[in-house]
C-alpha cells in the first residue's frame, strides 16, 4: 500500500465503515486500506457469480472485519449496516460493458437496484452516513470536445452507463431530498491487484493481464490507436478515501483521471514488456464490441486535485509491474476455474 | 371518440398491434380506437394493484382484442407479443411521483424493468415492431428558461423522473445499436375518461376530480399558483397514434403539450363549476410533496405538430365536461374501494 493511501486511510481511525462490495477488485481495496488506517471495517459483498466478490482479496484482514454476504438491493438486510457509521463506500455494481448488452435486467438490478437499496437502507434508519459512489467516466459516452470535465454532456452507450447514471441521479436526489451527503467519483480504466482475472468482460485490462499472464496471444481491435486514462487501483483508493472526508457537502461528483494516457496499443507492448510472456495481434473490430466502443478517451480531473489535493502517484510501468508480481505470487486465485 | 383520433387510427387498418398497459387511462383509449380502426389488437397489462389496469375500461370491445396479463418486464412472457407486430405502444408504467419516492424499487421494477423488458423481447425475436413510449415531462425537472422544447436540460426531481429518463435513454440505445425504431413521447398532464380515481397518487387531477364528484372538499396547496399544461387523453392518443406512424426514423423525442395552461386554482374552479359539487380550500404544503413540486411549468410542442400536423384539439372545459359525464355514468368501476 502506498503512504499516500495509508496516510489517507489514517483519517478514518476509530470509525464505523461499512464498504459495499467490499470483497471485490476495488472494495477490497478499500476495505483494506480502512483496516490499516485503524477503522472499524464492515464488507457487505454480495458475492454474484460473474462480479468481482473474492474472499481471498480479503483473505489476510479476515479477522478483522466483519463480513456479510448481502446484496446491497437488499434494503431490509442492508439497515443494520448503515445504522451509526459515518460513511458507506458503495462499491458494489456491475462493470462489463458487454454483459450490460447480453443481460441488461442483470445490469439493472446490480447496478440500479444495489444503488437505490443502500440509500434507502440509509434514508429509512435516518442514517448520517456519508456515502462514497463509484460511478464510470463511461456515462459520457463519446467525447464531443475532447477533454472531459464534469460539465461534460452525459450520453452513455450501453445499457451500464444508463444505469450508472440513473444511480448517480439518486445520489443527488436523495441529498437534495433527504440530505444524505454523497459524493460521486466517476472512475476511468482502473486496474492493480485483486482485479477479476476469471473471465474477459470486465474491460481490456484484466483480459489482456490475464492473457499475457497465461502466455496467450491478446487479439488488440485494430488499429489500437484509441487511447485510454489509466489509474492504478491505489490512486483510485486515495480518492476515494479523500472525499469519503468531505461532510456537509450535499452532492459532489468528481472524475478520477489516471497517471498515463495511452493508446491500447501502446498498453498492450508496455504490458507485454514487463510479463515477458504473450504476444499481440492485431484483429478485425467484433460487431458486439464496436457498437459500444467510445473512442478515444481522456478525462479531466482538476476539480478533484483542486478539491482534495489528490494526485496520482504509481505510472503505469510500476502499476503494472505490481500487478503482474501480485497475480504471479497469487495465481491460483484468480486464474483457476477462468471461462 | 374524436374525428382525429378515428382518422389517425385508421391508418393501421389490419395491422397487428400490441398495446402494453393497455388495461390503463391512456393505453385501454389507444387500444380502443385501434380497434375502431380495425387493427388486430393485443393487450397485455401487468395488472398490478396500484397501477391503472381496469378490466371495465375495455369491457365493451374485450370480444374484439387479445388481453393477457403479462408483466412487461417479464421478456419471455413478452416475446410471442411482440412477434409479427408492426407497432407496440408501451403505456405501461408507475405513474404515481409520490409512491416513487415511498416505494422506489417498486418503480424501478415497473418503470426500467418494464420498458427494458419489451425492448429485449423485440431483439431477442428481431422483429421489426416500432416502439412508441410514452414519457413524462417530468424529466425535465424544474424550467431553467421558461417555455421547456426538447432540446431542455434534463433533471428530474424525483425516482419516477430518474426511471423514465433511464427508460428514455435504452429506446435510444436499442435504437442506435439494434436499429428498433422508437418515438419517445413526453406526455403533460393528460386527463379524461378511464383515469384511475381510487387513489389519489396518480397526480392532481384525477384526485381532485374524485373529491369533486364526491362532494368533498379539495385540499389546494396554496398558494395554487403554479401553471400547468393540460391535455385531454383524446388529443395525447391523437399524438401517440400519428407517431407510431412514423417508419424508419430511429429515435426521436417529442413533448406533448395540452390545449390550456391554466393555474392548479383556475383549474380546480373550472372542476368545480363544471360538477356543481364539492369546495376548494386552500392548504399549507405539505412537505413530502413541496420537496418534489417542480413550479410552473409549459412544454413546447413545436416539434410534434411541425412534424406530425398534430394539435389539440379538446379544450379544457370541454374535456373536463366529457371527463365528468364519463364518471357520473360509471361510478362503480371507478369510485368502490377507494383509499
Amino acid at each position: 500500500m502506498s503512504e499516500r493511501v495509508a496516510s489517507a486511510a489514517s483519517a478514518y481511525r476509530g470509525q464505523s465503515i461499512t464498504v459495499v462490495g467490499g470483497l471485490g477488485f476495488i472494495g477490497s481495496t478499500v476495505a483494506r486500506a480502512l483496516v490499516r488506517g485503524g477503522a472499524r471495517v464492515t464488507v457487505v459483498d454480495s458475492m454474484h457469480p460473474q462480479h468481482g466478490g473474492n474472499p481471498f482479496n480479503v483473505a489476510d484482514i479476515a479477522d478483522r472485519i466483519k463480513t456479510h454476504v448481502i446484496d446491497g438491493a437488499d434494503t431490509t438486510a442492508m439497515r443494520p449496516h448503515v445504522r451509526d457509521r459515518s460513511v458507506v463506500f458503495n462499491l458494489a455494481g456491475q462493470v462489463s460493458h458487454v454483459d450490460s448488452m447480453t443481460d441488461p435486467a442483470g445490469d439493472l438490478a446490480s447496478n440500479c437496484g444495489a444503488a437505490l437499496g443502500v440509500l434507502e437502507a440509509i434514508r429509512l434508519e435516518r442514517s448520517s452516513a456519508r456515502v462514497v459512489y463509484t460511478s464510470t467516466r463511461q456515462v459520457y459516452g463519446r467525447s464531443q470536445d475532447g477533454r472531459i470535465d464534469e460539465t461534460h454532456a452525459v450520453q452513455p452507450v450501453d445499457v451500464n452507463g444508463i444505469h450508472k447514471v440513473a444511480a448517480e441521479e439518486y445520489h443527488r436526489l436523495y441529498a437534495q431530498v433527504y440530505g444524505v451527503n454523497s459524493v460521486v467519483l466517476r472512475l476511468t480504466n482502473t486496474y492493480g491487484p485483486r482485479q477479476l482475472l476469471r473471465h474477459g468482460r470486465q474491460g481490456f485490462v484484466a483480459w489482456f493481464v490475464r492473457l499475457a499472464l497465461l502466455g496467450a496471444e491478446i487479439p488488440l481491435y485494430a488499429p489500437g490507436t484509441q487511447t485510454r486514462d489509466f489509474c492504478y487501483v491505489d490512486d483510485a483508493v486515495d480518492a476515494i478515501l479523500r472525499v469519503g472526508l468531505r461532510d456537509g457537502v450535499g452532492f459532489e461528483v468528481f472524475n478520477v483521471g489516471g497517471s498515463d494516457t495511452r493508446s491500447l496499443k501502446e498498453f498492450t507492448e508496455t504490458l507485454l514488456r514487463i510479463t515477458g510472456t504473450g504476444a499481440m495481434r492485431l484483429v478485425e473490430y467484433p460487431a458486439d464490441r464496436k457498437a459500444i466502443e467510445i473512442g478515444s478517451i481522456a478525462v479531466s480531473d482538476q476539480r478533484l486535485r483542486l478539491t482534495t489535493g489528490w494526485r496520482p502517484s504509481v505510472p503505469l510501468d510500476e502499476g503494472l509491474t505490481r500487478m503482474i508480481a501480485y497475480y504471479r505470487a497469487h495465481a491460483r486465485h484468480y486464474l483457476e476455474n477462468c471461462e
